[in-house]
């Protein structure tokens, strides 16, 4: 008898129903999408819309390019472990799908790039817990961690009225930081005692088809939902400028810290990744290209020097264990990118952004009947702001950084307390960390590279640990 | 002395020789491809073509990811066999090369994003026999088959006038049962005897990259070729909902159906698929949120049961062995399809759609001098069509699938008879299925397992089987 | 000790240091990315810029493509050596990062596509090289040939005026004879004993991921910065068909130079590419469909030919060990494509091209003030030209084809014998070829197989080859 139940198939389609019922009841076509539509079924020279400019020819190149990352960028990031490919890109699949359907109906609009970035902040999330849960208790991590994400989202946006572009906030920050603290409520001593926590050749190589795709497309994460027009150009801009940097700088010190020089296959697939998190906040800010490059440099110290020294820190002096380093590619360079944003939000005026100072930071923007409204609206039509200084802005961007840490923290440690009810089917003893066969139908070839792993053929350490069938049974969950 | 032979490189030589006569015969540029059509010479604003219009614009984006889906999504798809993974991948990039080229011509035109359809049609006929035809067979089978596609499509389209945005009846349903019967035809009682047809883990690894891509990029596929504007945002929607839900569903349905509940990867890699397809006829319909959701629920399940229990029995029972699922993937989700598109042309009215009504399904439209076409052409400007009513849309959708799946059985019955022929190199002994030396020159760890697993070192059960050369070479082929 | 040094990180650093200080030097946003630009402050209807107009929305769907080619493509496409994945996929990745900043700071401007266009040159050049450099070297030739290949690329396009959509010569037949001459330069007579310069089952695989992906993005490659409208259009029409032709022709060719009519994997792997790189400077032009389709076939013998018998003489005749192959796949094709588009360009008249002539080739439009120009500035905004004949165009074409190769042979060459500096530290002992081990902590399974492929279990011939760890060290580089 093997470790799943029946339980997480029950949840599933329990949630999906619930989902059709919402759906249903909630949703229906936005105008663009809708044939009743007025305008959609006249000409554009009779006043109907002109189809050409559908805003699907806008957003859906970007669009896809988020969606690559998500499905195809998280998923093969996390096959790096020696026995947990399926878990990694089958869970990331799952997780990556429920999310959209239930944050669609959360927002209950149809705006699909936006549950592509819940998705992330979810995933992102699991990176921290890969190898050490049920699908269950994903699932329901994933049910209740959206919920408070767009919550947070919504005080950041609309209360605060900070901006963040590329989401490096709302989404790095919030899931690596929501994560980690699940991590540490869910932390089980007998992951020590698993020898099963690296790599293997191949899988390394998996790996690098998420980071790779993860970094090329990386400008349409922080672009997607920027202005139109110079604000998205210059997102795009900043991002590739960013990334370039962290890329070498990466190498540079994955290098300079080992004691043989070489490079650290962990460093180059996630460290890499750092710097378009860290310009995330200020992507469409005026930030110059040197900026973007700066930013990139030290997002790969940050993170580089985070997977070298501050993972097992935290692993053995806080017992928050982080599988896949998200403190290092989304934390720090998440706390990073929210004090850029700051920075560059304090420092930022009509002198130089023009009138599009309004675009970019919209609470910036005269009040409601005020003789400079009047003015600009003479060549710009924009919504009345609160008039706010660049200092207030500033604070507001600080404030928004602030709360989503601690939001995603005490949320974060809230869902963990619950996951560890035993009736989440949470796996405790090391054989289960880190391992496909329980969750898994697994072909001959891993079995037997299982029997022989725990031999002592290989000459690898693994004292203790007696992988067959019976180790898996013996437990009671 | 191997089994691999000459003809082919001579046949497909002799194909492309051909193809070359009759591209300059038959081909030329397309008025926006072709620097003499005189709008081309112009500037815009002096009576000429605006560059930034050109159809290139609209079609690319969209276009390219038809093509991913084609080359990676299909030929990485089929590489879960743990010894044809060069097959896969390699004959998949051959046959559909071919089928572009052969496409294109049989067209006479230059639309590529058409190519890239048949191309699917015959993938997917592909599937049913992976393994088990020598690439001799496949290309014969790809030169025939675009021939029958291309009529029935041209029927479907033209004589019944049924719409199929997706292409779920003119392909998936026509590859699906065009492969299948020809399987049938050529079924051979060895494949019984293989230990070859099953994954390894990193083959159902390199596996999942197919599948996500595929996943990702349906919603392209689906509305490539959708009327501008709001049919086609709506057929992204669509997709997108009916993807999601299938995805999650297929988990469920493969736990809850496993014995140990545990997920079956073959599920994964499939099933999650189907909702695609499912939903690919009534795609750009107006058939709201919760019926994409809907349609993607009762695809995951028919699917997933579909590779747990029929795909067994027809393989015991009617004797078509069927090596990737293409029944469970393209054939029942392809008739699903074309019954959710006749239910939903059967409620299609102009209070739904508006006069996009006429723009979903064009026979709709008035007839030609009637009043209702003039009072119409006030405020669109559309062709006169058959005035047909919903109902009479309805019977033509379900006709068109009704041909379309007795087209592709007897078409596919009999191009396997043809293929049945000694001169076309088909493989018969079960050591040469599922196998890629045969036809690859491969390195030499690939040769060496083969020898380890004829021995009983690993428990494998593999009666007997003698896998070394000399059994390649005893048959007489 | 290993061979990898702190050299290489400190290099790194300063190489970023010196970027950082040019991006703030030297460069600013374009006008098109600036906020302070006026137009990006102002409403479209009130003298500003169409945010829907930025030239993002045109360029960067195809702009993805290429980066996708460059970072997926050339990285996996490499990895097919076993035990050389890392280096290939991550070497990649470090050189373009490298480049793209490099090339951006050489032009001063942020023009990215044509970064990711010089980032393939030097990345071809490393194809030649691979697994027979330490990556300090490969920076150093990276640093040196960026400069080189921009003042060739700007002699041809300035002073020569010859047109190259696709860069086959710029970038093609620049870097692959680059990195030719210098691996002639470099050559090791130790290459010969390694037992590591092949594939292994799955690493072949891995490289089909970046066969692919080159391969459909191609026609973004190839029409990227072609004039917008028909040129573009024309470019991916004859880049997909002779891509398409290429790849089926080159299965034929593989199977019929073999003994046993089986399909070489480095055939497919590189020669079904090389049509796109012999289009490329004709891509844009009137060839016709046929036209492309006889260049695709071409290209795909003198491809799969060179592979089979050129590759192999000039390792041995002349000492140029070409690991890649790029002398087939960039090289010769590259060769073809400067011929090709000379032919083309001698048959361009105002009777094939009307007044588009002047935009595919622009010296050739009539000179200032000249009666013709003004004739035609009445229905075509065109700058005036050198009222160059099709022949004196074809001449410089032609010109602009020998002097890349020389430049590329000269330059190359030299590098090479810089590179060989021990301070650069170079690998020259046959153990430290093709070996990831030297520059990467590799996971434990790598590390077993090394050993075990050193005994003679496999009956793999190794004769002479110990490799332990002693044998790493025992080298004095």
């Amino acid at each position: 008898m093997g470790v799943a139940s029946k339980k997480f198939g029950i949840a599933v389609l329990s949630f999906q129903v619930v989902f059709l019922v919402l759906f249903a009841l909630l949703t229906t076509y936005d105008s663009e999408a809708d044939a009743r539509y007025p305008g959609n079924s006249l000409d554009p020279d009779k006043n109907g819309t002109d189809p050409e400019r559908n805003s699907i020819a806008k957003y859906y190149p970007m669009f896809q390019d988020v969606h690559v990352m998500i499905f195809i960028g998280f998923g093969f990031l996390m096959t790096f472990l020696k026995r947990y490919g399926f878990g990694a890109v089958g869970l990331n699949f799952l997780i990556a799908a429920f999310v959209l359907q239930w944050a669609i109906l959360f927002h209950a609009i149809l705006h699909a790039a936006h549950a592509d970035f819940a998705a992330a902040a979810v995933l992102i999330s699991f990176g921290a817990l890969l190898g050490k849960t049920s699908p269950l208790q994903l699932l329901i991590m994933a049910f209740i961690e959206i919920m408070i994400f767009s919550l947070n989202e919504w005080i950041g946006l609309t209360i605060f009225k900070a901006v963040d572009v590329g989401g490096s906030m709302f989404v790095h920050v919030f899931g690596a930081y929501f994560g980690l603290s699940a991590a540490r409520v869910l932390y089980n001593p007998e992951i020590d005692k698993s020898s099963k926590e690296g790599s293997i050749y191949h899988s390394d190589i998996f790996a690098m088809i998420g980071t790779v795709f993860l970094w090329m497309y990386w400008p349409s994460f922080n672009s997607a939902v920027a202005a139109a027009g110079d604000d998205q150009h210059r997102a795009v801009i900043n991002t590739y400028l960013a990334l370039a940097a962290c890329c070498i700088v990466t190498f540079a010190i994955s290098s300079l810290t080992d004691k043989d020089a070489k490079f650290d296959m962990v460093h180059v697939q996630n460290a890499t990744l750092a710097g378009g998190v860290a310009v995330g906040t200020s992507a469409d800010m005026m930030i110059q290209p040197f900026g973007a490059v700066l930013i990139g440099c030290i997002a790969a110290v940050l993170s580089t020097v985070g997977y070298k020294y501050i993972t097992p820190g935290l692993n053995i002096k806080l017992k928050i264990h982080d599988t896949c380093g998200v403190n290092n590619l989304h934390g720090m360079p998440g706390l990073l990118a929210g004090i850029c944003g700051t920075i560059a939000a304090w420092f930022a005026s009509v002198n130089t952004y023009g009138y599009s100072l309004y675009q970019t930071f919209p609470a910036r923007a005269p009040l409601a009947n005020s003789t400079s409204l009047h003015k600009i609206q003479t060549v710009l039509s924009i919504e009345p702001g609160d008039g706010r200084s660049a200092s207030t802005q500033a604070m507001y961007q600080a404030i928004a950084l602030v709360v989503t840490f601690f939001v995603a923290c005490t949320a974060g440690a809230l869902t963990g307390l619950l996951l560890r009810l035993s009736i989440f089917d949470g796996p405790r003893k090391y054989s289960r960390l880190f391992e496909d066969t329980l969750w898994w139908g697994t072909p001959e070839d891993f079995e037997e590279e299982e029997n022989e792993s725990s031999g002592s053929r290989n000459g690898e350490k693994n004292t203790g640990e007696l992988l067959n069938k019976n180790a898996f049974d013996e437990e009671k969950v």
